[in-house]
C-alpha cells in the first residue's frame, strides 16, 4: 500500500482527495494536516466521511510526512515550495495542487503570483501533471505540479489543434464558465450563495493568474507563440468547469471531428463526443473526466471547442490521484472509475 | 454474476440504477428496457454512463426478462403489478421501486393509486424491503416491495422512538422536504427550473400517497394504532430527503441519544450522529446512508428527530441495491459504498 | 418629505430599505453610515442602485443623523440601543431592524444575546412593530422594534387561532425554513453557495434567538402562558420563509377558514389563500406580503398554518417601511405597491 | 389611460408584462386572452398577483382586441402574423415579442422559423424595436417587432464599435450565456430543475434562430457586412442573460470607455460601467436595464465587451413596455422604474 499525506486538506480539493484516496484500492491514508482544524475530525469538518476516515487533522510535521511515499499538497498558492526540497530529500514524492509549480520561469510566477519564489531551483525538475501530455514524464517525476481547473479543460480543449497546426496561433479565446467551487472553502463575501446565486458574472478579464499557466502550455503545444484571451466566468453552481475555445482555421480543409478522436484514442479520461453534441459540466459531476466536442458553426472559417470538466476533480483531485498512479506504476485509471452523479 | 434487467430506466430511478449496477462486483446488466426511447443508447439519454454502459433501451420484452435472476422495475406505478406474475413464475425475483406492492390491502391501494390492482394475490408475499426492519425476510423474498423515499427517512426516524414505547402514538408529525427529483424525470410545468427554483412550497397537505404507506411501516413497528400528520414540501435542490419528526414524549426519562444508536449499532446505512447535531441532506448526495439526529429542545415533552437520505439512493435505488444484496447472499454493502458527493 | 437616515447600510436589510425608500413617494433619503465602507458610493456596493442612489457610505455621526426625521438601523444586534436615547431626545423616530427592543423584559433579552441591555429603560416604549398586532400603538411610537423575520410569518400564521382561542396553547410546533439571505451579507463559510447550495439543514434546535421573540408575541395574543417548540431550516434559495405551523384543535366545530379570513379581512398585507392551497415563497418574492392558507388534513385534531414571506422584505425591510408610514401618518402601502418578481 | 390587450399571457414574458402594466400610471389592462387557461383566474397561475389583477383569461375574441389602443402578442412564433393586419386595420398598435416582425426578408424567417409567413406584406413596415437604434422610427410605428433577449444583449454590445468602425466587422464572436426563463414556461425535460439546475451547457452551437436576427441589426449599425458566431449557453439561474462579446480592433488608438459612453450619453436604460467592471446580471434582475464593461485584456488587439440584461425585462416585457411608451408620446421611463432586486 503507498502511504500518503495530505498537507492542508480543509478546502474543497482537500476533502475531495480525501473521498477518492479513501476509495482507492492501493492507497493508505497516513495523515492529513492542518493548522486551522488541528485536533478535529476530518468526519466533523466533512460529514460525507463519517465512518469512513478515522483521522483527526494534525500540525504539519516533518517526521510524519517523511514517512509518506506521497505527499499531496492542498493548501494555497506560495505553501508546497517552502516543505518541498525536504520531502524529496527524503524520498517522498510530491503532487502539489496549489500553482507554485506550474510556471516554469521564477519571474513570471512571482509576477502573477506577488510573492518570491522559495526554491526556483526545483522549477526545472518539476513535472507539469497533465497525463495527456506528459505521461511519459509524470511516471519518473519526484515532484508533479498538478494543473489548474481552467488550464485542464482549455488546453485539453486546444490541443489537437494546436498539435496539428490548423488554426491560426495568434488568436485564441478562452471564454470560460467555472462553478463556484472553484474559488475555495474561504469566508468571501462575493462565493456567498446570496451574492454568486441566481446570479452570472465574468471575472479577471484584466487578467487571470491561469493565463501565463495555459499559455505556457498552448506554446508548448504549438512548438510555437500563441496569443491567448482568456475570460473566466463564475455560474451558480456548485462543480463544474465550461470552456468555450475559439480559434481560426487555417486549414478549412481540416476533418476536425476525426482529428479530435484520433488524438484521444487512448486516453482514459477524455471523451471526444459525436459531431453536433454539446457536453454537459453534469456530465462528468464527481467524475475524472473531460468530455469535448467540436463544431465549426456555419461550416466558417471559426472552429468552437466545447470542454467540460469537474474543477475538482479532473480539475484538481482527480488529476492529482491520475498522476499518484503514474508515479506508482498502478494502472491510471486505480480509484477513478466512479460514475458522474446524474442528476 | 447475477443477470439483472432494468423495465422502465429512463427516470431518474432508473439512472441511479444504472450508475450503481455498473460498478456492482457481482451483477451483469443483461436489458434495459423502455418503450418510449427503444432503440435509443442508454448513454445518449444520460451521458455520465458514456463508455459504461453500452446497452440500449429495448422494449419490454418477457422472454429477455425471464433469463434474468433479478429483475428491477424503474417504471411509474401500476406497471410492475402486471408483470409480477409471469416473471416470479418463471424463477426470476422481482424488486418493485415504484408502488404497487407497499400496501398490504388491496383496498387502500386502490383508494390511494385510483385503479384496480391487478394482482392482490401477491399483496401477502411480497415484503417490504426496508432492511432495517425485514432483514430476514427480504432475504428469502421473491417480490420485494421497495420503499418510498419520505417514507424511508420518516420510518428510520420514528423506529427507535415506536418499539421503545417513549411516544404518545396519537399525535406523531412529519414535516418532509425533498429535493425536485422525487417528482421525477417528467415534462411537467411545476418542476421546471423557474418554477421549482428559488422557491419553496407545500404540496400535497391533504393528503399524499406516502401517508399510509408510512402510517402502515409505523403501526407494524408500534404494533398498535398510529396517528400521523405528513406535509411534504417542495425544496430547490435536486437531491435528498430532510425529514423534521415530531413526537411528544411519554417517557420524560428516556435516553434518547442511547435509545437511537442501540437501535442502529449493526445498520451499515444507517448513522446516529451525536448529541445536538443537524445532519445535512448533503453529507448523503450519492450515498446509500440515512443520517439522524435526536433533540429535545428546551428539555420539554416534544422529541425532535432529523433524518436525511439521498431520495435517489437510500430513498430509491440504492436500498434496492441493498436488497438485491440481501435477496442474493451478498454482502450488503457490495457496490454501495460511495462516499457522498460533498461539496 | 420625510428625511431618512440609515445606520448601517451594508447588509442585505440595508440594501432592501434604499431599494424601497428610494422609490417611496414621500421620503427623502438624508444619509447612510457605515464604519466599514466609509468613503464608498452605495452604488458601488450594490450595482441595482447605480443611477439611482447617489449617496456614499458615511460615518455614523451625531450631527447628521439628528437631523432626521427618523432613522432606520440596520446594524447588527447591539448597536441601536447605544444611540436610541440621544436620538430619541433630538427628537428623531426610530425603528430598529434588529433584535434590541423586540423583548420586553432585558433579562431575557441579555440571556439569548449574550450581552448587557445599553438602555433597558426604553424597552417599556417601544413598541413592537407588528401592524397587525400593534398598528394604533405604532402610530404615536417613538420606537419601533421591527420584528424578526422568522417571528413575522410565525406570528401571522397562530394569531387567528390564539385570539379565537380554538386550539392548545401548549403544543404548537413551528417547523420554519428560510432562504440563506436570513443570515446575512457576512463573510462566513456556512453560507457559502458550494456549504448552502443544494443542500438542506435544520440548525439551531437547541435553542434559536427568535424562539422568545415568538413565544412573546403568542402569549400577548393569547393572554395566556403557551409551549412552542420552533425549528428553524436553512433551504438553498436567496429570499424567502415558510413556516409550516402545527397546531391541535380543541374546538373541533371550528370553521378555520372563515377565521382566517375574518381575521385578516381588511389587512393590506397579509392574504389568505383559497382553502387547499400552498402558498409559495417565490409568490411574494420582493413584495411586502404574507400569504396564508390553513388546513385540517384527514379532517383530523391537527391544524396546519402555511406561511410564507420575503424575509427581507416583509421579514425586515418592508415591514420597517410600512411602520415608517404609520408613525408618519402616511398611507400605509405608500411606497410597498411592488408586485413580487415571479418568476 | 390607454387600452391594453395582452394575446397569449400563460408565458413568462405574459406574466412579466402584467407585473410591469399592472402599476404602469397610464395603462389600463382590458383583456388578456389564452385558449389553454380560459376561464382561469390570472392570479391563480400566478399568484404574485393576487390583489393586483382581477381579470380571467379569455379565448382570443378580434371584437375586444380591436377595443384596444395596443395589443401585445405574447405568443409563440407564428401567431401574431395572423392577427396583425385585422387588428392594424381597426387601428390598434400592435407590440408583437415574438419573432414574426423581426426579420426582413420573409424567406430568411421562413428558413429559419420553419414555416411559411402569413404576412409577409407588413415586414417592410414593422419597426425592429430597439429604442437605442430606431426611437424616432417607434414612435410613429404601427407594428412594433420587440426584439429577442440575445439580440438585445449582443448589439447593445457591439453597436458603438460597430458604429464607430473601429473593429474587424468579419470576425465577431457572442458568447452568450442565458438563465432558464429564457427558454420559456413549457413542460420540456430539457428545462426542468433537475437537468438544467446545478449544469451548465452550450446548446444550437451549429445555428440559433436569433443569429440572423443578430446579423441583420449588426449589418445595419455597420453599415456593411458583418460576420458572427453565435454561442448560447444555458445557465443555472431564472433570469439574466450575459453576452460575452469579442471583437478585434483595427484602430488600436480607440478610447473604447469614451466611445461607449459617449454613444449610451442620454440612454435611460443602457448603463455603461466604469473602466475595469464586471457587470452581474442580478444588478438588472427585474429592471429594464442594460449594463456594459469594455475591456482590452492585456492591452491587446482583442477587445471583450460584457453586457448583461434580464431576458424578461430589457430582453422582452420591458422593452415592449418601452416601446409602447414611445408609440404613445409618453416618457420613455413611464411605469419602467423599478429597482433590480439584490440580493
Amino acid at each position: 500500500m503507498i502511504k500518503a499525506g495530505i498537507v492542508g486538506g480543509t478546502g474543497y480539493t482537500g476533502v475531495e482527495l480525501l473521498r477518492l484516496l479513501v476509495t482507492h484500492p492501493a492507497v493508505e491514508l497516513a495523515v492529513i494536516t492542518s493548522r486551522g482544524e488541528k485536533g478535529v475530525q476530518v468526519s466533523q469538518l466533512f460529514p460525507n466521511l463519517r465512518g469512513r476516515v478515522d483521522l483527526a487533522f494534525v500540525e504539519p510535521d516533518d517526521t510524519v510526512l517523511k514517512s509518506c511515499d506521497v505527499v499531496f499538497f492542498a493548501t494555497p498558492n506560495g505553501t508546497a515550495m517552502k516543505s518541498a526540497s525536504a520531502l524529496l530529500e527524503a524520498g517522498v514524492k510530491i503532487i502539489d495542487l496549489a500553482a507554485d509549480f506550474r510556471l516554469r520561469r521564477a519571474e513570471e510566477w512571482e509576477h502573477w503570483y506577488g510573492m518570491p519564489h522559495a526554491c526556483p531551483e526545483l522549477l526545472a525538475e518539476a513535472v507539469y501533471g497533465l497525463p495527456e501530455v506528459n505521461r511519459e514524464a509524470i511516471r519518473t517525476a519526484r515532484l508533479v505540479a498538478n494543473p489548474g481547473c481552467y488550464p485542464t479543460a482549455v488546453q485539453l480543449g486546444f490541443l489537437p489543434l494546436l498539435e496539428a497546426g490548423v488554426i491560426d496561433r495568434q488568436s485564441l479565446i478562452a471564454d470560460a464558465k467555472s462553478g463556484v467551487s472553484g474559488a475555495g472553502r474561504k469566508a468571501e463575501v462575493g462565493i456567498l450563495l446570496c451574492e454568486a446565486g441566481d446570479n452570472f458574472k465574468a471575472y479577471g478579464v484584466p487578467g487571470h493568474r491561469h493565463l501565463p499557466e495555459i499559455r505556457q502550455g498552448l506554446i508548448t503545444a504549438a512548438a510555437n507563440p500563441v496569443e491567448l484571451v482568456f475570460v473566466p466566468h463564475l455560474t451558480p453552481m456548485i462543480r463544474g468547469i465550461h470552456a468555450t475555445l475559439y480559434a481560426t482555421l487555417t486549414d478549412p480543409g481540416a476533418d476536425l471531428q476525426a482529428l479530435f478522436e484520433r488524438r484521444y484514442a487512448n486516453e482514459p479520461f477524455v471523451d471526444v463526443l459525436p459531431p453536433k453534441s454539446h457536453p454537459e459540466t453534469r456530465s462528468v459531476r464527481g467524475a475524472n473526466q473531460c468530455r469535448l466536442a467540436v463544431h465549426r458553426p456555419q461550416n466558417g472559417k471559426t472552429v468552437v471547442v466545447l470542454s467540460v470538466i469537474d474543477n475538482l476533480v479532473k480539475g484538481a483531485a482527480g488529476q492529482a490521484v491520475q498522476n499518484m498512479n503514474l508515479m506508482f506504476g498502478l494502472p491510471e485509471t486505480a480509484g477513478l472509475e466512479g460514475i458522474a452523479l446524474l442528476p
